[in-house]
């Protein structure tokens, strides 16, 4: 941590201040600059608070020299994690999809789609059986009714799934019939409910927030991690921005921003991220040789009729024809397409 | 809802169309333009998946007519409502002022405060018994001894308490001790809590969302009100923009785009909104002649020690000070102060 | 300067480092932290490339110490500026209203407003002889015709005035015609434009552009003052965010940040701010009250006539009522109303 | 262009609203609905002002049904535009890359990046005769012994040149002595020098607005286009948002955007969008399979002594190794690399 003086501090001021700072635990270090000082903060600055300091009125300005998450930190543990469920791998190296409906509307349905998105290589199952829709109007999901829908598409296709938590309320059920929880961007910080995931064992999808910087979505992973879970993979679904073409922006810069500053695997979710299902062919591929992780894709048997998110859902036979092109593209990046 | 058709659109595509959006329980009328067609959908269009017809090839667009809020909209319910929390209004003609740190820290803390607030005017007092806390690193409250000192506080200054709520499983004790349940920013789309809130009879203090446009926030308070509590009080606390000179950016034209939209009552939260405490002064009184009905200001007795936004916390005396300037302008605007 | 190391950089890399910036004419100084180690710059780094030393491998970040403007920044000089125009002042302790249309139209629609807001208590007549338009298909305004209406208009009110320049070649005429030079938003940083008015005597106002941060905003100051004109008055008129309610989003916190980082005027502009007729006033008011030296208002004869922003133009009638309460406000913040 | 009502509106006043509008020169046809109705204008609306009609107290809301481009506009003109300069082609179907450093810096600079990039595939070179910076104290480029150095360079290599113009004063020598104009960002909303370069024959590089919307991108186009010009290279360089760890935020699916609404090319600029060196090659081939017509990217012989944007330039040799993977995903998308 660097403190910036402001100019012409009295040395005595100067010298309180330095007193106060290193009763805090660390040492303090003067550079005299010509018109302004500034003060080195050497030793574990993690417990000082900043506002603390910058209240003080000789103080500039506070400039932070690390980043404050530590376990989701690259620097701090070099290798990329690697995430193991039921035998399909999530991290560098690998690229895994996640496939299925926005929302689970029926058993014929779900079982429908799961079958069609196995044959075209998904890894996963993706339904939502509790949706987070911007209005108490609109469809919200079967519930219960929808996780036993997945279970039995599991059941008969072997795909793992993938389904959003919505409330603490629910961990339980989640953990016994979810493979991977998945975080909505509304609930990237609650966290309470970050909390009680991190006492689990089970991967978290973490998804970016609308307005959420990079920082901040891995101080949610930090959150997660610090309570003992550190089986997280991060997901990119486009950011709230001035554009209004498309639903969100999609960040594609945040792939290779994240692969810098932590291990932690990360995927793109191109449906959510531009609205449209017409978009979703060339941000997927734009995803892969950008260096994600995977994908997570929202494919509808009938889109036109579907309760939530069918202008953004893209057929099987759409789908079908994508993996193909994915496919490719993995192999050029020389990763392993899992499934 | 309005369907703007491709041009040149084959006139049996478009029939089938027509038909199509009929079988779902409204009338179509048609405006033949000389480049586009539209049709306008008569009836109510209330559960009609705008995304389903968007789907149809032949369409370029959907426009919307109306808002989707119904009990939050105005234009249903032309008088401004007023809420009375323990004999104190707030709502259109009065102006109400809530006071208090950030996160109650002890007991004497919270009790100096108050006191000194009640005496400077304060309406109601705010404290944070569980913080929401970007770092899990950082102090996240004091839990349950903080909601005690809260009432302490209550029973020696006879000052209503507000406090931040952050998960359903505390909303019973909740009920019981606060007196306005605060949900902030980063919850106002945790919608499951938002509709057991719906269920209580209790004030609803619901803080707009970092990135939540007007309308986004509106459909927040739509969703307590949907479940049948209508006291619900907005609060603008600053949007996220590209500028960082200031935490966040405040919004206070949205003041007025409520009292507009809506009949529930809106303040303004100049201490987040800024994060800093020499700018409260001058927000606070532009929300007055903004039309605000109320602020939310941060207090501490020593920001500098403040466990929790001390930068952005003022003294009590700098809240004395401001309370005479803000009287003066409340009685300017031929309002009645609340205390 | 503050120069972030990476952690163990072996001591030669450094050793390196800190020869190459020393032979750029700064002396470094090493703080050794537990993880990291930081050098800081002592002397004139105002000619350092940043880049350069951030491509270095061994660096991590480059933080900055100080704010890049030198001639706008009131650590420079403390002493708020005061511009006199035609013998009304503009800046600290005063508070200039500048009224008039978004375009002239005509002659008599340009003399009939200007009458009517001179005894409406109006420092300034504006109005828009050229017109920064979004579409090259819509009214780009009256041109040379345009500013002899105006100056008829100011021979017969005495009413100075005020236009925007949209270009280098017109330089001459609005040095000749115009008593204050308007930069539109969108002209913010058209370099070549800020530093030809900077060689000029003309007092500038300065539009914030649609994404520009305030230090953006002062750097363009610094532009026109960097050429010898020290005359800038800066106006806030909205940023662009991700609202869509209201044309741009208010940012009235940078009146104070404005007021703290330089010692120039700083007015506002509600009516492009807002893009609404009905929120003028709200706004109006709050300007004053947030310490802003002046504003700039849109009047039309008729707006739903007007031939540009008809919907964000009051009439002088409702102009003259705004007046009376701006009159009370400015009284109250004890400045005096320039007219 | 649809009109929406009021509730509750008396017929007499919706007469006469119609009875206004028509007078325009358009049909009115009316959808009488449940709560509201809406009136549809029949005809050519271009020319009506839609504040105009806003501005009546009975009407709740104006929603357009057409974009406002017309030249640009892709459903008048359904055929992709093929660009060809010193014949080489940029549009649908090729892939073209131009290269070179931010800044003309000396003869030799230019002309051994000129030779690197040549050898790689470059098929345009860039260089910047005249930069625009935030700073008035920055290196504001050689200015025309820029120019020459870049016609030498290109007499010398046969490479097209590309560079910005940053005023009308300039053209005539733009005209001249440069291949494609280029427009930046800061001068995307500069109508003045766009007009004067739609009266011209050359090819012209338009960068998007910082804060600009796609439409309103496209309606900078379409300025250049009205004069007569309709050789227009589109060019997404990154949008500002609320994230601060990349330079700008790349919106990659503006491509796609701009394909579908518009027949002009449009290419990405990795470089400014991202700020970082290490980001430019998997936002390029990002790029590649995005559906981009090309790129222009930074290339510096030493980015560590650039004068200008050091840290986002690569090397020649980093040039080379990214072009061979370029050429493979050109082809992989079945397209032509131009060169």
């Amino acid at each position: 941590m660097v403190v910036v003086l402001k100019p012409d501090v009295p040395v005595e001021k100067r010298n309180e201040l330095i007193k106060e700072i290193e009763s805090l635990g660390v040492k303090v270090q003067v550079t005299e600059g010509v018109e302004v000082s500034i003060l080195g903060l050497v030793g574990d600055t993690s417990n000082i608070n900043k506002y603390r300091i910058a209240s003080n009125d000789i103080v500039a300005n506070i400039l932070r020299v690390q980043e404050p998450f530590k376990k989701a930190n690259k620097m701090f543990k070099p290798d990329y994690t690697i995430i193991e469920v039921c035998g399909r791998k999530i991290g560098e190296g690998y690229f895994t999809v996640i496939t299925g409906p926005c929302s689970v509307e029926s058993e014929e349905q779900i079982e429908g789609i799961a079958k069609a998105v196995k044959e075209s290589k998904a890894a996963f199952l993706r339904g939502g059986a509790y949706k987070p829709r911007t209005s108490p109007y609109a469809f919200q999901g079967l519930g219960l009714e929808g996780l036993e829908y997945l279970k039995h598409a599991k059941k008969h296709t072997g795909l793992p799934i993938v389904s959003e938590i919505m409330s603490v309320d629910m961990l339980e059920r989640f953990v016994d019939d979810v493979d991977i929880i998945q975080v909505g961007a509304r609930n990237m910080q609650n966290f309470v409910l970050l909390k009680e995931l991190g006492k689990t064992k089970k991967p978290i999808l973490l998804k970016r927030g609308l307005a959420a910087t990079i920082e901040e979505w891995l101080m949610s992973a930090e959150y997660i991690m610090s309570e003992g879970n550190d089986r997280v993979i991060l997901c990119e679904r486009g950011i709230r921005t001035f554009e209004t073409y498309t639903r969100n922006t999609l960040d594609l810069s945040a792939v290779q921003a994240v692969k810098r500053l932590s291990h932690l695997p990360v995927i793109v979710d191109p449906s959510h991220a531009t609205g449209k299902a017409w978009m979703v062919e060339s941000m997927s591929k734009a995803a892969v040789v950008a260096g994600a992780d995977g994908l997570i894709i929202e494919v509808h048997n009938n889109p036109s009729l579907a309760l939530c998110d069918g202008q953004q859902s893209i057929t099987p036979e759409e789908y079908s024809l994508l993996m193909e092109k994915i496919e490719k593209l993995v192999e050029f990046e020389g990763k392993k397409l899992v499934f």
